[in-house]
């Protein structure tokens, strides 16, 4: 393939719409333009890049039992109202009428769908398990469309779904895709995290996020580096890392700490530190007020805040709102002797002492504070977010805390979908039950883009070799030498003689236009045909390491596949 | 694959929606569902069917030195208005709005789009010729969706575009495509015309279809059984076919034709055929009323009109606009001293004689008229379409009409999108100029309905072997029979091995049932495990021509090969 021909229009200059690097390279080494906020081009090396990510999932589908069906991408919006998702969705779901005005959607998922189509299957028990998959474009209207294909609007996701006699055959299955997960994230040369995740507009009991750990990532992840376990910050569950309060029976003195309101300010004011602060962050919760104690080192958690009290109508109190409700002191409520408003502590505030915490007067807080002792801790939950330092709550390893992106997803659903839309099947005693589900989702345009952000240098992308658009850059530095311009050609052949496609740059260009494209590209070796030719000899470079070695013409194509062999 | 596994839910019945053979066939094969009008989902078989003609299409787009992309389907409103085409497209083009009120259409093709992303690749003359393609889900609002997979509202299509400094440069890549389509058409089994055909809402100068004849076409075709013209009747060209008028130098006459109108009618009356009148169509032309005469055996062809007038505001006069135009004696309108209204002659009427026509006074008419005699055909055109018995133009062989599925269509664009959209490249002198434009569509789910519909008998569908979902049905007669079992299940490893896959029937069913449910899915080769068994035989039956053998079990992985090799 010549370069001339290939249409890759490199960028020297980064455009002023790349916001992470992965936007940036995608857009500079010519792999994709923009069309839309959040909506893309795929030029032909990223179209042959998100190919390779696409055979790779849809080959792991398919050794994990998994069929291959395309549903539509118009939904009619009539599973979505018997599901109640076409409400819960909002507008991140696009949404159309046609020309009689009917109601559709754009699938930003296909869970009503499938389950509508396998339902009319009318399977029996001797039919099921089942296991269907697409790998089909989707559609959610993103509120900030950002970081390019990380989050688009318009993007590629293999979605699948399995449907069960049982919870116990549907688990197997989950653990079976869980595994085929693993392998895509793997054989695309991304290093992921499997946590815990929160069910979110999906739904179902149980779920699991694939993350890769990344600057850009717009997820916190909390996991354990001994024994593996991670969650979502929505979900997870942390031991003590340090020392809450104090450990001696301080008695109860109060402190006039003027204006002081901010956990640092008062702490240092009394000369302790968070760890010793009681903090209360005051929420409404359904119109009601609500104060929440945590440890002063840590912050509320709101997810874990709306599991712990069944609802999401709640939001931390805004200032316009405290006059609502005249009875607390805001900035120093504390819960010794306080009144007239719900409490909830988190777990961790059972049994300490010494503790720092607002009087519930103005300008005064308490010192050698005991639970137990001077005020009951008597609602509990588990509403604060993990720091680093904290201890594993299942080994007490130590877990550590990091943004991550989330390449994959996959929901124990249970029959969330099936009930409503009567996706039954005949069991053995011919009664028709709903169908027990499973839904697995991971994106591929994601996943072309998390590639990028994971590997790269300062020069441009470093593709691995599972994953890029071709595996060869073959550089003409003189193509009007007619030597050079014929070894290339030879090389051209013997490569694709052995299977091995070569974008071959025969350009009018100075060595280091090409040099720079070469490395702003990313195609995994580069060789490079010029003045050594006089003594038969090609330079042969490894984009990943750098590693470059002088070899002889006729030994190119084998020391090609050996170094193919490496990054492979 | 096991039967049961494969999620191929077979219908005894013609589903109450399926309006052709190809659509039942679909359905009751368990290909596909509806889920809306015009919108399917694919099962398996159906999914893997459409993945065989896209690899097909792929693998000659490549051959033709195309390149793969992926634009998106959310298409911007600017382009569009820009080349204008969003009002062009009327309520055919789905639309919708982003959650900022920012317009997008579901692309129902991709010139704007391509043309744009080209643009700023800002190619100069030394990057051209260039051709992009992409198999990419498309969406047009059909008024009446109607025949399955052959006009849906979402479809997937094989659309390409090139890019040239020139229209010679163009015309070849033209040629190479149309030869690409032909191959296509030729490796899924389809016999294919290309004819000329108009180029309507995509435009251009010179654009041709790829025609399958079939019952069930929505476009009516004129082609040539000697020379191989063709077109679609909108374009056709025509020499007459029968005589028109009389040779004698008859007088004029007027006769008494009480209430006769019709063509047939006044002829029967006379004891003239239809050959000997002249009918006049009236029209209202932009609200001018309009006489067109036309041979009495012909009908008028208002692509032809509107092409010949320059105009698509044109309709045939309705009763209730008649009071509108007063001075016309509708039923008895005729060339001779005709006065008030203008006329146009089709080209056949120039120099005839011994017409009948209406005498412009009601209830009467004139025979004997000679043009040139007693009336002048003096603004003439071609706006008669052809029928059966008409000869070429080109040859003068005889034409034959019939009604056709297209397939395909390659047009020849000229500048219409690039100079609006300012996708220009610099030429050898550095100057900018718009890119010249070629436009090649095919359409893959279309294409699947038609192999259907031209490979089927009363029993069901009758795969060519390069399309079908698989090439062998393994029928399985008494499944719990342990050694037919376990002839199965070595049968299905071998065939395996060879790289043959195989759906195995192994339900607990009836044999009727297996054998209608392999007739009915169609695959190339059924192979039955049944009593024969016990004396080492299987029995090999190929679904197009009914042929059979038994053959020994030991060698029927060596006999299914060459079945394949027949049917292929």
């Amino acid at each position: 393939m010549r370069f001339t021909r290939a249409t890759v229009p490199t960028l020297k200059e980064k455009p002023a719409e790349a916001d992470v690097a992965s936007h940036e390279l995608l857009l500079r080494a010519g792999m994709m333009r923009s069309v839309a906020a959040g909506v893309y081009s795929l030029l032909p090396l990223g179209r042959a890049a998100l190919d390779r990510i696409e055979d790779i999932v849809r080959d792991e589908m398919n050794r994990a039992g998994a069929l291959e069906v395309v549903l539509p991408i118009l939904h009619p919006s009539e599973p979505w109202m018997a599901s109640g998702r076409w409400q819960a969705y909002g507008p991140e779901m696009m949404r159309l009428k046609d020309r009689k005005g009917t109601d559709f959607c754009l699938g930003p998922t296909a869970e009503e769908i499938m389950t509508l189509t396998v339902g009319r299957t009318a399977p029996s028990y001797r039919d099921l398990p089942l296991n269907l998959y697409q790998i089909q474009t989707k559609f959610r209207d993103e509120i900030r469309p950002r970081f390019g294909l990380l989050r688009g609007r318009e993007f590629r996701m293999k979605d699948a779904y399995s449907f069960h006699t049982s919870d116990e055959d549907r688990d197997r299955t989950y653990e079976r895709m869980r595994e085929a997960y693993e392998a895509v994230a793997r054989r695309c040369s991304l290093e992921t995290l499997v946590v815990e995740a929160p069910t979110g507009l999906i739904g179902g009991d149980v779920s699991h996020e694939f993350m890769v750990i990344s600057d850009v990532g717009e997820d916190l992840l909390v996991y354990c580096t001994e024994c593996g376990y991670g969650a979502n910050a929505e979900m997870e569950r942390h031991a003590p890392g340090r020392r809450f309060g104090s450990a001696g029976d301080e008695g109860l003195e109060e402190v006039h700490t003027p204006g002081m309101v901010s956990v640092e300010e008062v702490s240092d004011f009394i000369g302790t530190t968070p760890e010793a602060m009681l903090k209360c962050v005051l929420y409404v919760v359904s119109a009601e007020p609500l104060a929440v104690f945590v440890p002063g080192y840590r912050e509320v958690s709101e997810p874990k805040l709306e599991r712990a009290l069944g609802t999401s109508d709640l939001h931390a109190m805004r200032e316009d709102e405290r006059e609502q409700f005249p009875g607390i002191t805001v900035g120093f409520v504390g819960p010794v002797g306080l009144d007239g408003i719900p409490v909830l502590y988190d777990l961790e505030v059972k049994g300490a002492k010494g503790l720092v915490c607002g009087a519930n007067r103005p300008d005064y807080h308490l010192k050698g504070v005991a639970e137990g002792r001077d005020f009951e801790a008597a609602r509990l939950a588990d509403v604060a977010l993990a720091v680093q330092g904290d201890r594993c709550a299942e080994c007490s390893g130590g877990l550590l805390l990091a943004p991550g992106i989330e390449i994959g997803q996959v929901f124990k659903l249970g029959t969330k979908y099936t009930e409503p839309l009567k996706a039954y099947f005949t069991d053995e005693d011919g009664v028709a039950r709903p169908m027990v589900m499973g839904t697995y989702g991971i994106g591929t345009t994601r996943i072309l883009a998390t590639v990028v952000e994971q590997h790269r240098d300062e020069k441009g992308i470093r593709w691995p070799g599972a994953v890029a658009p071709m595996p060869v850059n073959l550089i003409v530095l003189s193509p009007e030498n007619e030597e050079q311009s014929r070894a290339a050609a030879g090389l051209e052949e013997g490569l694709a003689a052995a299977g091995i496609e070569a974008l071959v740059d025969e350009r009018d260009a100075s060595p280091g236009v090409k040099f720079n494209d070469a490395d702003l590209v990313g195609l995994p070796v580069q060789v490079v045909i010029g003045k050594k030719l006089a003594d038969g000899q090609v330079d042969i470079k490894l984009r990943h390491s750098g590693e470059r070695a002088d070899v002889p013409l006729g030994s190119a194509v084998q020391k090609v596949q050996e170094a193919l062999d490496k990054v492979v």
